[in-house]
């Protein structure tokens, strides 16, 4: 590895939906509290042993797990394979922006909900701490590229940089980007300031 | 565009097969004869009416087509999605080198095979006629990158160019690229020529 290089561990994200009180509690019942089956690597959030399975115009998805903590909005995150599985149209977003997206159908053990919009492919993202972003003169909202190698390298442009103290430092990609670039779960990709963000006062540092 | 950009036709690749005759036979029965479907972009090549189901130890897919013409060793090409959902391991190879791949069965109207090899997830490639390859300053077995622009812009690296002149210039990806990239059939990525490939005699040229 140069002087130059920084890496960042990259999380994959298969098909989730974090979900709102009042959607888990049609789908799964009054005063359900969802049940822990393990941590995911951003602290406080836990993939739950609730799942759902989504039903779109053209086909199915079942075991649809759902994420914890609960949000204000319920929001189902899929890749475009599974849009062309369920037969919706794919749009890209940021998560948390999901006014006029597509919605679907969630099936649950206890009832069934009709969403009229939720349904989005997350744009790729990294999430990174207060002081790394600054080591790395990046603040939240930026976009850079990052470098996967190996038999199937690609360079991922148009990556969103995200900034909390509750974050831990990772590239958060779906299932046909990791697919794309023959890439897992806690493998690395190599931060590129490309030219679009290069700017006299963004330097490479180490970490 | 500037003076600079080469662009080449996206064709995205679904999970598809080259069969051999004794293959096919087994399958849909002796002296069966393949029936045209339509014609693929690469001149001679067509999808046929026939179809059959892949068994792999994790889970099935229906519904794969055979493309034409028959080849001598029947060949699987398939997506990493499509691996995991059958539970085999994924090899990516350039089509033609299957030698240690893994096999599965294929079920047929008339029967079923297990084959030994033949599986592969295919490393993308450019097809090129010998006149565009000169132009470009590119040889069969080269590789280069080619970018993707859009919502999901990504750059892939170690594109094998592939030179004939029965070709139609075109790129080929698999439908997990194609998801990763947010692109369909038939639109356009810009040629690289990036610095491993870069030579003093290999300048930018414009078609």
């Amino acid at each position: 590895m140069s002087a130059t290089e920084i890496k960042i561990a990259i999380g994959v994200s298969n098909r989730h939906i974090h979900m709102a009180k009042q959607d888990m509690e049609i789908l799964f019942g009054k005063g359900h509290e969802p049940k822990m089956l393990k941590h995911l690597s951003q602290p406080g959030q836990y993939a739950s042993e609730e799942v759902v399975a989504l039903l779109g115009p053209k086909g199915t998805i079942e075991n649809v797990r759902l994420l914890m903590p609960l949000r204000k909005k319920t929001q189902i995150e899929v890749s475009l394979t599974d849009c062309y599985k369920l037969g919706i149209a794919p749009v890209i977003r940021d998560s948390g922006d999901i006014e006029g997206t597509p919605g679907l159908t969630l099936v649950g053990p206890k009832g069934q909900l009709t969403l009229k919009e939720g349904v989005i492919v997350a744009a790729r993202h990294i999430h990174l701490r207060p002081k790394e972003a600054e080591l790395f003169k990046l603040s939240d909202g930026d976009r850079i590229s990052v470098q996967i190698s190996g038999s199937r390298a690609l360079r991922l442009d148009q990556v969103l940089i995200r900034v909390d103290p509750s974050f831990a430092s990772e590239l958060h990609i779906d299932t046909d980007e990791a697919n794309a670039g023959a890439v897992k779960n806690g493998e690395l990709a190599t931060l590129l300031f490309t030219k679009e963000v290069a700017r006299a006062d963004r330097p490479l540092a180490k970490v």
